[in-house]
């Protein structure tokens, strides 16, 4: 098969997404939700930053969570333990979570009304930067551990991200980790993402996380209340 | 397009795939070069295990490297480094290296008869699992700080893999990391799997590590030994 053939089927695959895509991102704005794309490597602590926010979180809004990993509903099961409904996807082989799974996720939920949907992809830093999945935005987990120069090496992931989470923290002491680098290359390949550092362990950080979740949430429902407006 | 199209074009791009790894292979027997194909997450030490590996080596084989990642070459960089020649692969959007560019790289190497060829691998625990190289094995490097049920979550690179490195064990103290547990959770997936804990930072393990490689050198001669004395 011809290279030219791969990157036609690529961008039938792709025009495929955005479609649906577009269909789910309509349909999460009538429902006024707000819809977060968690993308990292694996290991990076998605889901215990997962487990700490929605229990912090629920009482104040609906809250939904949808998993994707190739296999295990490990962490569907850890998100539900926190009383909050969680819909696990196992993509097998794939290496990334797809609109279409995610809008059939989305039916398997309860009403999220007004709430938070968090969407946690498959552990990847390549691939799911190019499926929009209907988000609001991404967020990408980065961890201390990782070392500073991933987001050169990976640079697609962090610039798809609006918001780059700098988790484990903590360990920075104790890693040769060099913060100010690491957001000096993320902001080369992104002048525009924001950057907060948090620990999921020690809960280090997640108080700002918060605040700049209700920002996006004020954001998202100013244009809706202007439209109603006129 | 339809999901039985997609997957008639994936085992396209596989069939023509394993034709060329077959080559790769032919040749490096052929050169009597031990050739293996180092798989992990970003971010889990593969470059900082090959810089201490190829340093410690280079006096007794002739060893290249070949580096890939979606952009820079600070990789090859740090290999040149140490006097070792390295080729790198920047593979833009894409999320592994192929058998083709392996092939290419290998030519645009030096003469490397009777030694040791390291490829680092996209770090992408998914995607480079599916792709052969050529490689006389898989070693998958898992850091200690990416929790221990990676194996089950992405259970194909483990299955692919001969050897299950788990890299920063010096870090296993201030982590809540169990090492039994996914030891355990590796052979579930893969019950053929060796395993070696190493700290490319340290240096702890890594005498283990050659002894091993030393170990596939002389079974990989074997064969040919074999045929000779027939």
């Amino acid at each position: 098969m011809s290279s030219k053939r791969i990157i036609q089927v690529e961008r039938d695959i792709l025009g495929k997404n955005n479609a649906i895509a577009a269909d789910n991102r309509a349909r999460f704005l009538a429902d006024d939700l707000l819809v977060f794309n968690l993308v990292s490597s694996p290991g990076a602590g998605k889901t215990s930053l997962l487990v700490r926010t929605v229990s912090d979180l629920k009482g104040s809004r609906a809250i939904g969570v949808i998993e994707g990993d190739q296999q295990t509903s490990h962490d569907a099961e850890r998100i539900r333990a926190t009383g909050v409904p969680a819909i696990q996807i196992n993509t097998g082989k794939g290496c990334h979570l797809d609109a279409a799974m995610v809008g059939d996720g989305y039916r398997r939920l309860p009403q999220l009304k007004g709430g938070f949907l968090f969407i946690e992809n498959v552990g990847n830093l390549v691939c799911p930067a190019a499926f929009d999945l209907g988000e609001a935005c991404k967020i990408v987990v980065f961890s201390t551990t990782e070392g500073e120069d991933k987001p050169l090496k990976y640079p697609d992931m962090f610039a798809a991200s609006s918001l780059m989470l700098i988790n484990k923290i903590d360990l920075a002491p104790v890693l040769d980790f060099d913060l100010a680098q690491t957001i000096e290359y993320a902001r080369r390949v992104n002048p525009k993402i924001e950057v907060l550092t948090v620990s999921a362990r020690t809960g280090e950080g997640l108080s700002a996380f918060y605040a700049w979740i209700g920002k996006q949430s004020a954001r998202q429902r100013r244009p809706a209340t202007e439209a109603n407006a006129t």
